[in-house]
């Protein structure tokens, strides 16, 4: 029956053409597939017919199962194709986000899908290309068929070969952690500088191989081509790293396994996630993409009036540094939350998350217009939380003794207030997934409607990874889950983001990359915050927790560390960092000793009608012009590397005739974020469009601008 | 400071005993622990002065962590021991069970506990024996310290030194399964029989040793001693496995792993379950011990009234014989759950859990005193449940179209009858568990209070094993669950019971064996239910479905196989087989044709006040009589193998000067569970104590017995 089969298909299949390629929009990306001789799948991407990706194979290679004969198949799916269909279409479309960077944005791509089948097996499979004008996509799909209804995953096999050795921001490939310091360097050097390159600060280190890199993988050409490859919407799929080689300069797709090294369990009908290649030989294009969040799936809640962004300070900083704790006593070499008498448990004086201490940040957000106060270590567990392989290591229901939960949640609406809930999960996944129900009634109950999550330290259960297909789900669960209750998620240590956000738009926020904390634990490098919009923000925004005034926190704690920014600088990063969850991170005390510069953080916005990148080179300097939602206001911000840089903005944005009061907030002369961080100027002037500012950025500064409409 | 607490240490320890000895009540079991030279625990036991085990070594090997540097020791809990202090103390009371083979349990032993110090790594544990007439118990225990805090278990070396080539009834170990035939071989031809011995229809093998074996591990000395090895309260812990050296005859722990391969994460204070070794000479004392459930824990349950004993029939066995089907359609090769519109989907008209169907069901259980009808396949989900590493596979709360819940319980609750819940997780364990709230508040609206759940096929997540750490956490996380809900579970493939159903009395019943399924599958050997109750039943009661009275399957459905027992053999297994839940697992029409053998079924009761075994030999007859619980009535079985038995029954037990109404019955002449098996005879006559019957047994026989008091 299967041979008649295949001869009956071979004679459904005309004489296809060697080669079909589909072009962007504007004609100025072409990709090309076609079939090798022993019919493996090919593609090749060129820019102004200038080639950035040379021909390149695509495939999976299938596990082995002892359930083989049950209908998991096992040939692979990498050669032996014949080309059975193709088709070409057109697709333009303007959506709406709930939140974002523009009001609208604009879905427009040409499309190919190519059929194939593998006769040995019986089997089709399509792959489908989407064109735009700024990159594309391509993924594969599993139509739900008898000869290929499940299937296991050793490997996908997806390569991106480069036309010659670019220069890269890289991450070293690690299947739990995204928190390294970026990487610059040919990519004939990423072998050298890969131990080096490794997180100190990370006590699971999970990398695969001396040239395994994480995405979204910035590039650039040696003829100022600016590359970038990433993916979208990763739905029950593992995250994808990129392994070199690096003698041919082809990077190939490398899953995030299981605790068994398995790479993916997949049923019919399916796809991958996309993976995307954009290409522009203007770096601030590379910004300025929507790529990403047009290859996911439109919004898939019905209701999302209850989405809003959020300014946000917190109960955090001050543990971070150092100076009080999350745990509530220091009595118990280790405790057991069901044999616990918290009551009778010894305080150790330095709990900060109290009911006094919780009330002055939100006499704090309230006096400045800030709309919520998140409070870490309220809730009892925190005394040996980490990385001991402890099962029930939070319940994230019952608060520590001097913690009043009723009392604050009461005290911060009457000011017009909302605290967010801090959900620990110390990556003991069941656990949380056992507790997530109670624990979303008990935000319902008090009037929480946003939840900072955690997965700090390795996967329990043992052997998984943070980036595997069931993590991925499980992030996915939750924010599910949440929605279902109103509730935003911003999950932290999670896996990079591919523009979920889009589909499940309560995904306010990430982090999944180094965020300000390392400030406290020994300094990001100065141009950290000028590559993490062209890599870690392609797929979602980030809570990078910027605002940290007090750049020398010896000023008033212990720590010995700096902030790697001017003062004037972290200002900058609520524009640059863009996201819809912003924090004032720094303590209330600090924004009291620069209040006329805190004015900026309570002033500026948090989502945008409109965005205009001005001036952007990875890892130097990215300058960006913002339009407030819903207003006319305008806020600038532009932040530089540890070389300075002298920023020209032109107001061409503004309305034509129209004033604005410009207040502009800036690195003093003789800023440097090392030796003088904390000199800053603040100038006002009244502008119309077309005034030009030309504005010094010292070595780790940067400045910050607010236009408001007169 | 470390050095100065071992100084200290060593001052307070006095000139220690070299062994310590406890022995039973009676004297007669004895349990002697001494250290060896390098600081060994060791322990060894006799029984009436004879060696049973010869001096065995105690300890646990830890894992090595990367976290090892935050207080996860890694020095072996293995050696370099001194004894710092010893305790002996005796223990004496009765407990009353909410159901079981008696109304009072008498808690009776000696213990000793000995108090461990390790030098070289200042650290503490302590090694409780308790020693009863029937046997004894050791556990480890690790006492909440500085030192120890966290550790992770990478084996146990319990072990187990037999003093000679026993006789054993064993299974191969297997980390996932319990549903092998029992061999009968001496210990030195476990190796060769290996191979044989492992299930041809399980597809989840997880054997880890040619000599590996499971507990409870029935023995039989050359000198017509009877020993079993097993475990009591396996919680938050590793199913125990035997590793046999065959060469000296000594057993050794074998902990199931994770999917890493690490055995266990502790956290202190916490102890192991206890190893248990019990010794007679009479085969009789090993079934009427209750010493597994004297060593767990009392009730943790306040409020006991809503757990009942139930005998109840099904939509079940139809599906097992081949003649229906779980499923509702054969129309998709896979499903989707939140894809399928199931009011479109083709019925393959076989689908037996339908409203008309299930309704036939409920009648006969109504007329003939059955409390609960279990149906298989009313929720959606079984076109492609198994073995293919589908997460969502069942949603727990959506009936197929042709399955109306609400009606069908209306209906059985008008007739007094309750339906009884079924929950496959198809081993998708998180699956399983995001659903378990709605799934209980499903059960709670229309009116269930039991589910039968499933464990079929490889746990997903992929690596764990049904009996490892984190799955015996799920399995009584489930059972807790319930309890708050007042459900009683009943869940099958999970791990071999540990008499938790003391602790947690609402698991009413667990499979954990080779079933009465496997009789539809090919066959159980004869002497199947002979075994069992030595080996399976030590831990608690076993759904086994007994009741087939239409042996020879063929006579009703297309499949060739039939029941290894005679019909009067099956009557029997309600007694043979105890256990508070007992189906009558046939057809109703199937008893109609033998209605007048199917009263034993409607007459017999399934909790009891009193059990006597009258005769038993491992793998050769057990009979066994049974007072009803509440009432002046006895039951009395008696099972044999496949060579026939001839039981003698003197009715001692009955009540001096009363007369009772005494129905027999038993194989007639000729009958034969292979050639003859639904030849019986029904008897009926007024006995009074003193009264001996003598009864006949064929191969594969039995007989059933009810005395109803006048």
């Amino acid at each position: 029956m299967k041979h008649l089969q295949f001869l009956f298909a071979l004679l459904l299949v005309p004489c296809m053409a060697v080669a079909q390629t589909v072009k962007s929009p504007d004609g100025k990306v072409a990709v090309t597939f076609s079939l090798s001789p022993s019919g493996q799948p090919t593609y090749e991407m060129t820019f102004k017919n200038k080639q950035v990706v040379k021909p390149s194979h695509l495939g999976l290679e299938l596990a082995k199962d002892k359930h083989a004969s049950k209908g998991l198949k096992e040939t692979d799916l990498m050669d032996g194709f014949k080309i059975t269909d193709t088709k070409i279409s057109a697709f333009d479309e303007t959506w709406t986000p709930v939140w974002g960077q523009f009001k609208k944005i604009r879905n427009h791509y040409n499309e190919l899908a190519v059929s194939l089948h593998q006769a040995s097996s019986d089997r089709n499979i399509i792959i489908r290309f989407r064109v735009y004008d700024d990159g594309m996509g391509l993924r594969y799909e599993f139509p739900q068929q008898q000869s290929l209804n499940y299937f296991l995953i050793k490997e996908e096999h997806t390569q991106f070969a480069m036309t010659g050795d670019h220069t890269a921001w890289w991450l070293p490939g690690d299947y739990d952690t995204q928190e390294q310091e970026t990487q610059e360097t040919k990519l004939s050097e990423i072998r050298e500088r890969f131990k080096k390159a490794v997180n100190w600060n990370n006590s699971s280190v999970s990398v695969f191989s001396p040239t395994g890199v994480q995405t979204a993988l910035q590039l650039k050409t040696q003829d100022d081509l600016y590359l970038n490859i990433h993916e979208a919407a990763c739905i029950d799929y593992a995250t994808m790293h990129l392994n070199l080689d690096d003698k041919n300069f082809v990077f190939e797709s490398w899953l995030t396994p299981d605790a068994t090294g398995l790479k993916g369990c997949m049923q019919t009908p399916c796809s991958t996630p996309w993976r995307t290649v954009m290409v522009s030989d203007d770096a601030r294009d590379m910004l300025a993409s929507s790529l990403i969040l047009n290859l996911n799936e439109p919004c898939k809640l019905e209701d999302t009036s209850w989405i809003h962004p959020v300014k946000y300070c917190g109960v955090w900083w001050e543990m971070i540094v150092g100076k009080s704790s999350w745990n509530y006593t220091d009595e118990y070499p280790s405790v057991k939350l069901d044999e616990m008498d918290w009551s009778k448990a010894k305080p150790n004086g330095r709990h900060a998350a109290n009911t006094e201490h919780v009330k002055k940040y939100i006499d704090f957000a309230a006096a400045n217009g800030l709309q919520q106060v998140l409070i870490e270590g309220w809730n009892v567990g925190w005394e040996d939380w980490a990385n001991m392989w402890k099962w029930d290591v939070f319940d994230f229901v019952t608060p520590y003794p001097d913690f009043d939960i009723k009392a604050l949640n009461d005290y911060a609406h009457s000011k017009g207030v909302k605290l967010m809930m801090h959900h620990e999960t110390s990556s003991s996944v069941i656990n949380y997934e056992r507790h997530l129900d109670k624990a979303f009634d008990l935000m319902k109950k008090y009037g929480y409607d946003a939840v900072k999550g955690g997965y700090v330290g390795d996967i329990i259960p043992r052997g998984d990874h943070h980036f595997s297909q069931a993590m991925n789900n499980h992030y996915l669960y939750v924010i599910k889950e949440a929605a279902k209750r109103h509730i935003m998620v911003n999950a932290h240590e999670a896996t990079r983001p591919t523009g979920l956000c889009r589909t499940y738009p309560n995904l306010i926020g990430n982090e999944s990359a180094r965020g300000t904390e390392y400030e406290a634990f020994g300094g990001s490098n100065p141009d950290h915050t000028v590559v993490l919009p062209f890599t870690r923000l392609q797929g979602g925004p980030m809570d990078y927790t910027p605002g940290i005034l007090e750049t020398q926190l010896k000023t008033w704690s212990d720590n010995p560390n700096y902030v790697h920014t001017t003062l004037a600088g972290q200002l900058a990063l609520y524009l640059v960092m863009w996201g819809p969850i912003q924090m004032a991170a720094d303590l209330p005390e600090n924004y009291q000793k620069y209040a006329d510069a805190f004015q900026f953080i309570k002033d500026v916005a948090v989502d945008w009608d409109d965005s205009r990148y001005i001036e952007a080179e990875p890892g130097d300097y990215i300058t960006v012009a913002r339009k407030a939602k819903g207003t006319d206001n305008w806020f600038v911000g532009g932040k530089c590397d540890e070389n300075g840089h002298q920023s020209v903005v032109r107001l061409d944005f503004l309305d034509k005739g129209a004033k604005y009061e410009c207040t502009l907030y800036a690195d003093a002369k003789g800023a440097d974020y090392k030796t003088n961080p904390k000199a800053y100027t603040i100038t006002k002037r009244t502008v119309k469009k077309g005034y030009v500012l030309k504005i010094d950025e010292a070595r780790g500064g940067g400045f910050a601008i607010s236009l408001i409409k007169k």
